[in-house]
């Protein structure tokens, strides 16, 4: 499950890292794409709560086994607009999302899902700016972000991480690295600004693998099984197809079927 | 829930159908990847049975929508090949999955669920059997499939459907009217004479768009409400945004949240 902005709602478009996701976990896990452009941690919490099941309520609810958190975008955008949420509002905010899945107290408690925090990406707010004014045909005004804000908000994530003990894929300051430091290399990853282009999600979806490589690795797609056999397995004892074309756990290779695997 | 073989399976890499519709429905349906390389209508019976839940087993599982079903490219192979099915046997196999989801005296009976058959694509049997032959490192052997017989088993579904009353969307004559009915040309559309490349799968997608938008109007994108509502609805009544984030239906504009909704 991919909770986050506009940037994960547009993770779907060509080369987004939703459909690279989906395409590497075929058969193996569903992405669900759970993006609100405009949104920020304020505004996602209540909606968070109905997306994801509490286990008493719905045991035969599909697991989430990673939950993949990527705020920032806007609640980093300046004082003056209406989605900003102060640095400390935004930390808890995060801190509960976390929570509400990792902490045993909480109905949303489960064991079984990753949780990885994202840093927001650089914006190059004057590009942003004036583009936006472009659009709508209006004159360009003061920019929603600036460059410091935005970083002081990735640390933010990365802090939370480290209090909280779950992963954090540093897209921030990954981008950063990757553009040399140089704002206007940013915008090779950014196709107006702000949100990413199919080069910004290429990164996103490499470094978001590696974090699980490194701190899931019975989770990476080269891990898992398909949840239903491949078909030479099959038709390698046709008569018993039925008995072998059972659902089973993608989690654990050579395990017997199970009705409760994560489909 | 798009149901099929490997052309559904691969539903999600740059420029498939299954992506494209991702980003069509995003905050609206969910696509659900249910294709399995090298299946054919034989073997999806029973798997299909364990993705479609029974309402009566499971009244919270999130209602399919719209079924696509996507079969041929298995069943059409000669009679030499192991997935090979004959003509009548995979007309009967396609009306039992049209029936599990329509007839009202099925298990898995689903009136909300619109059911759209698929017809195979042409299929370069010549390209596909060098190809698979360089691959593998191995002779060129008989080719899998032929043009008549892939054609025949298009027309069958062609068949099932008007007998069914149910939409198709008829790939085959599609890609090869697109062609020129040439079958050098078909190549345009696949990446190996087998698979599609991203100019099919964008002929897949807008004949499948189309055809809901005939068919069944009130589930094309344009039609439906986003599940959670949009964040400047939000704010403009923020002190009341958790009761307005609750979910609604996508399918009634303008409905009251409704807890049943197609998440």
């Amino acid at each position: 499950m991919l909770l986050g902005d506009s940037i994960t709602e547009f993770g779907f478009t060509s080369g987004g890292f939703a459909a690279r996701l989906a395409e590497a976990y075929v058969r193996k896990m569903d992405v669900i794409n759970r993006g609100f452009g405009g949104y920020n941690t304020d505004l996602i919490i209540p909606v968070f709560e109905q997306c994801f099941a509490p286990q008493q309520d719905e045991p035969n609810a599909p697991k989430v086994r990673i939950l993949v958190i990527w705020f920032g975008a806007n609640d980093a955008s300046l004082p003056h607009t209406p989605q900003h949420v102060p640095l400390e509002r935004y930390k808890a905010n995060l801190t509960a999302l976390v929570q509400a899945v990792r902490s045993p107290a909480s109905p949303r408690y489960s064991p079984e899902t990753c949780v990885i925090l994202m840093t927001p990406p650089p914006v190059q707010h004057e590009r942003w700016a004036h583009g936006y004014a472009a659009m709508k045909g209006v004159a360009v005004q003061a920019p929603d972000w600036d460059f410091d804000m935005a970083k002081m908000y990735a640390e933010g994530v990365v802090e939370v991480g480290k209090s909280e003990g779950v992963p954090v894929v540093d897209v921030w300051t990954k981008m950063w690295e990757a553009a040399g430091k140089d704002m206007d290399k940013v915008g090779e990853f950014l196709f107006d600004g702000l949100h990413l282009n199919a080069k910004g999600y290429e990164l996103v979806y490499h470094a978001l693998i590696e974090t699980i490589a490194e701190k899931k690795p019975e989770y990476h797609y080269d891990n898992l099984q398909t949840v239903f056999m491949n078909f030479t397995d099959l038709y390698a004892d046709f008569a018993n197809h039925r008995k072998l074309s059972k659902k089973r756990s993608a989690y654990e290779k050579g395990s017997l079927p199970d009705p409760k695997a994560g489909l």
